[in-house]
């Protein structure tokens, strides 16, 4: 590992990844830095809408990308970039583990995480009842009574996933219609195993040592609350804002950043794709988000090569 | 096969069967029409860059779509639609084997053809010397010499598969450098069969049965004839334009098919998708076609969801 390139990819999710194998092929030596592989898509339990695979988890896609990619040469530092500063011409790269690169281009790919509750108690109770991630920590719920949170495609396809481990899954949405994918909304609503509660957001969390019961706005069989030995939240995702902070992107109401048809940013030399843009007409799937990265690589070589003239 | 859907989506590359699979998990009933599957993306010798794959053939890659859009229950044609007319509030597509479909809605991702040299007398050679698809031809040149027009990554990758076969390699460019991905242009130049000849232009064709000589408008090695048994010309593409004029679509300069960030059309009811639109910065990828098809699935879905409430 060098201490400069002329290109940092930051985000090691399917748009990191992906715009790291265009960027090799067209010979950008180049870091892939990021906090957790795979991003958020590593969570999925099961992904069936990408088009070369009927089937497949999200973590064995990240692994077929992270293959690709590192045949090809890439490094990649599984490490958190925690601030990025222009200085002349270049950009510092400052990681938590206390590393220091240069680059001349930034290619901003670190995607979004989970939205939280926001619940004053929330916090005490992570690891102890409430999850960000089926995927992860259903298989502690094995026989239990879990709740999930929220009605799209991630909170459908959490609580399918936890009706194969749980006794009894609950879903809880504001809503009175699941939306998302209809091929899993229907599955949750024909699984004996789960039940959804329409129309009702959680507005509180009990219990002592760990999670016991959450509380509802409305009455669901005359009480509102109900017991349950875990609950998972999956009401959608926010994007990463800090290093959008740090370089003064610009960025949509959401908070996600603008960028050109070319996936530049507001700033120049700085690039953005995946999920923690406004592109894509705002889908987030992996397929536009690996689109995404090779827009932008391409328009970094393009970058390069008018520079190098 | 029935004659009346909410959606047909005519074409059957990336684009079109990306967007059937999204259709199915939506549950949009849909027929797929294309002429030839696969499109382009089919005739691809070597895919290097789609991110879940390292190495693929375009047949390959299209059969793994193929199966998943038929996976989830898609029906596919293969016939060319030759006319798509507005009735109503709905559309008929007529195609070349004399089926009449209606729609509610149309998805176009027809793609785009080779484009031609436009001599006097190529036609004449089609098939006795000239192709546009090594991948379909290559073998009948076992051992012998051959040309290819053109300096991008098809022109690339059908000189390098054509050197695995042929004796000998031009490949003719009107520029003074190789573009499009930097590992594919090096392997030509570096290739012991290939020999590039810049800065030139096939400008005519020779022969009587069968082509014989390509002549160059300068001079290679004092002459301005290269014998030659075949000619490959991969010298870009263009969209296929018949329906985009039919349904008096917007397009840019070059004719591809202007869309809105939800990948919709100047005619309500139109969307499209893949290469055939100015869309994901006009790059023109397998994986960039993928994700247009997707975002317009979903545009689709959220329009039949709206005109059903």
């Amino acid at each position: 590992m060098k201490n400069k390139y002329p290109l940092i990819i930051i985000g090691v999710g399917p748009a990191g990844l992906t715009s790291s194998i265009y960027a090799s092929r067209y010979k950008i030596d180049h870091l892939v830095i990021g906090e957790a592989l795979g991003g958020l898509a590593f969570e999925a339990h099961k992904i069936c809408n990408f088009p070369t695979e009927e089937e497949i988890s999200g973590a064995k896609i990240i692994e077929k990308m992270q293959a690709h990619a590192e045949s090809l040469g890439a490094t990649l530092l599984i490490d958190k970039a925690t601030d990025v500063i222009r200085e002349n011409q270049a950009f510092k790269v400052i990681t938590e583990k206390g590393n220091i690169f240069l680059a001349n281009a930034i290619l901003l790919a670190t995607g979004t995480k989970h939205r939280r509750l926001n619940l004053p108690n929330e916090n005490e109770f992570l690891g102890k009842g409430i999850s960000y991630c089926a995927t992860c920590d259903a298989m502690f719920y094995k026989d239990k009574i879990v709740a999930v949170n929220g009605g799209a495609d991630s909170a459908n396809t959490a609580s399918l996933y936890l009706a194969e481990i749980a006794k009894k899954v609950y879903q809880i949405y504001r809503k009175s219609k699941l939306r998302g994918d209809s091929l899993w909304a229907e599955r949750v609503v024909n699984n004996k195993k789960t039940e959804v509660i329409y129309n009702t957001e959680i507005v509180g969390l009990e219990g002592k040592e760990k999670l016991e019961k959450i509380i509802l706005n409305a009455p669901y069989q005359e009480a509102k609350k109900i017991a349950v030995d875990g609950l998972f939240v999956e009401i959608g995702t926010i994007p990463q804002k800090m290093l959008i902070e740090r370089l003064s992107l610009e960025t949509n109401q959401g908070g996600y950043i603008k960028v050109s048809p070319d996936q530049k940013t507001s700033q120049d030399g700085v690039w953005a794709a995946g999920d923690i843009t406004a592109a894509s007409n705002n889908f987030r799937q992996i397929i536009t988000a690996c689109s995404e990265g090779a827009i932008a690589a391409e328009s970094i070589f393009k970058f390069f090569k008018e520079k190098n003239k």
